[in-house]
């Protein structure tokens, strides 16, 4: 994978220009994605900014994300060809820090249910995941050192365990989301995808202009981990719970003190009531195209908006609540611990390309707009990931924790 | 004025066809608009349903509202003969109700502070308030029945005051602002303009899809009033004291109790902090404008968004948690009172079209997410205006105790 943070090195030691940073990763494009489908329109000749604190990283930016520069085309035939106008907010952000928005990754339809055409780089038969499938299949591949995806209910978290690289869902609204084609307000959040959780830290305090979440010398010390199944959604594969037992001897190792964590029942109500609140706004989002283009719709997005149009206002205000106790009491559940770690997914990437995998080990932390990252837990075979959770706000300590497991798994 | 009400009345009962009712309305737009400049561009052949409870209605559109059938400009020549491709989620919505999205409404550049070219019916020589400038111009001028504003700082409420229409701007995010501009994620708020408390009310039910809205007969037969004259913005000019305390008296009239009710010191905070949490956001919300066409910006936008560049994190998570802190705080405030009423701005229209007013009987209302009401109080000379606020989430209750005090004025 390409290390963000290496090549800045590079760059800041006069050892590599930004627009040579950029040319390579052209090249690896040209050469890995015809096999990959990761990306699905790029910028033929960009402009490199050659000052900023990431000039030449080439970026990948998530096919619902609006660029000014390249279409922007939802991963649905209804906006084939579609150029807005602006950039979203956060592709301006990335400029103006001397970053280039250089391709679009591949989407599920709308960031649903319905695969892309991307394929896994760990092994061609097995799916990415989704919904932001190429842009951890990009990040994956070693095609981009950076990039961005979206989730609402597991679209950062899940894409990027089953491809084995680093990415942090932010805290609800840290990144705007102004410019992002919207599938549920209350629940859609940007993410980054990287090589490693340094990479992801990096770029996160740099684009939120938060240097706080970058203080790699920050991880506490002892920190008090809660280890947590997440019983309410059912079990995990064994290789993932072996994974989530490495990750925690690691952390540990690390001299973490790790504790069996069960969540009161409020926040198995709240899961359960998750696609509720994401259904009720999915059906208002996407009305114009539910109403004027039903019959262009894929396969699982269709009858799912089908269905949500017989949800009614006093089932996602009840839902609303719930889900606004169940934040309240996670206040108390981060007052006794500095982070969660779980299950990133039930297991590795599954077989096919018909299914994009499960959500249910995410979509309550959506829901909760905690900070979450995945932290690939290295070994055999399609990639394992361990799921990082912190309190809202403290993107950092999500990734001060990370680092500290990702280093004690490194020594091995 | 159209009043919706009346025009649904005659076509339910077979006395109007609803293209005749459109009709109507471009007549009334062709004869009066050359004079107001309310309507940026009209669909000359619109698709009028004959059936749906809005069927016949014709709306106006702000034009910061995307339209996949007119253009959406922003007020800015930076959008000039900009076409969305996709309607927003509201105007779907108006859309599956029957009703008609005729016109595109004046909007201030960017929903801000720069007067669009909009004068107010009732003198030419004054404005009309923005930034919902032609939405609240053309329902006054007996234009439309029906059109559709944002409020960020005071954009609902303060027209209306100034333009004498009856508006309400709902409780945060009841309405979908999908496809809706962003100016400020955490503010800005879709509201509806009509000629009277039932009309909007009868619309905001349906667009709402909350029937509860528009049961008319549930005014809480005593209802407890707060008055309350927000010293900590200033004071209001002696016309507008005068109204409020008709106002006061109709409501007592209508059997409420009405006691003064004075705002503790954390409200004063939020309403003091409520720009740096407004501005903060529009500098990522307009960065694309701001990167790529700040001379394109109008004299007062282009200023305030070179100031915001110098907002830090820091300073916008404490505004954040003030504000969290006094929404807490007025849920106690609505044990002791089913609403609150107070100034909708501090006096009639300004003379002149150089500024659009103040927002600041405006700003904590919108921060505190609760649904607020401008109901028109007649009199001599321009419109005035009071506000009358209830708990987030009831906006039928608001909108119940307007409609008592529109009674119990029109009474006299």
């Amino acid at each position: 994978m390409l290390s963000l943070t290496e090549l800045r090195t590079r760059i800041n030691e006069g050892r590599l220009a930004p627009r040579q940073a950029v040319a390579e990763v052209q090249a690896a494009i040209a050469e890995r994605d015809p096999i990959i489908g990761a990306i699905v329109s790029s910028d033929p000749e960009p402009i490199v900014p050659e000052e900023g604190p990431l000039a030449g990283i080439a970026v990948g930016i998530k096919d619902i994300i609006d660029t000014a520069h390249l279409p922007t085309q939802m991963g649905s035939p209804i906006y084939r060809g579609w150029q807005p106008r602006a950039d979203a907010a956060i592709v301006s952000r990335l400029r103006s820090l001397g970053a280039v928005p250089l391709v679009k990754t591949a989407t599920t339809a709308f960031a649903g249910l319905d695969p892309a055409a991307t394929v896994n780089p760990h092994d061609h038969g097995h799916t990415p995941g989704g919904s932001s499938s190429g842009t951890a299949a990009a990040v994956a591949a070693g095609m981009l050192p950076l990039a961005l995806g979206t989730q609402t209910g597991g679209s950062v978290i899940r894409p990027a365990a089953f491809c084995g690289v680093a990415a942090i869902k932010a805290s609800f609204r840290l990144l705007p989301t102004v410019g992002v084609k919207t599938f549920s307000w209350a629940l859609d959040t940007l993410g980054l995808f990287g090589a490693s959780i340094p990479d992801i830290a990096r770029a996160l305090a740099l684009i939120a202009d938060r240097p706080e979440i970058d203080l790699a010398d920050d991880a506490p010390r002892a920190s008090r981990i809660g280890l947590c199944l997440q019983g309410f959604a059912g079990e995990a594969d064994p290789d993932a719970a072996e994974a989530l037992s490495r990750a925690a001897r690691a952390a540990e190792a690390a001299g973490a003190i790790v504790t069996d964590l069960t969540l009161p029942d409020a926040f198995a109500r709240a899961w359960e009531l998750h696609p509720i609140i994401q259904d009720f706004e999915a059906r208002q989002a996407l009305a114009w195209e539910y109403a004027n283009h039903r019959e262009a719709l894929p396969i699982l997005l269709g009858p799912q908006l089908d269905r949500a149009q017989a949800l009614t206002a006093a089932q996602y205000d009840a839902a609303r609540r719930e889900a606004h106790h169940a934040r309240r009491q996670l206040k108390d559940v981060f007052g006794e611990f500095d982070a969660i770690l779980t299950y990133s997914a039930p297991g590795r990437a599954p077989r096919g390309l018909t299914s994009t995998g499960d959500a249910r080990f995410n979509r309550l932390w959506t829901l909760m707009g905690v900070p979450c990252v995945n932290l690939p837990v290295p070994g055999d075979g399609l990639p394992l990931g361990v799921q990082i959770i912190a309190r809202f706000g403290r993107d950092g300590q999500a990734l001060a924790v990370a680092r500290s497991i990702e280093t004690a798994l490194a020594r091995g």
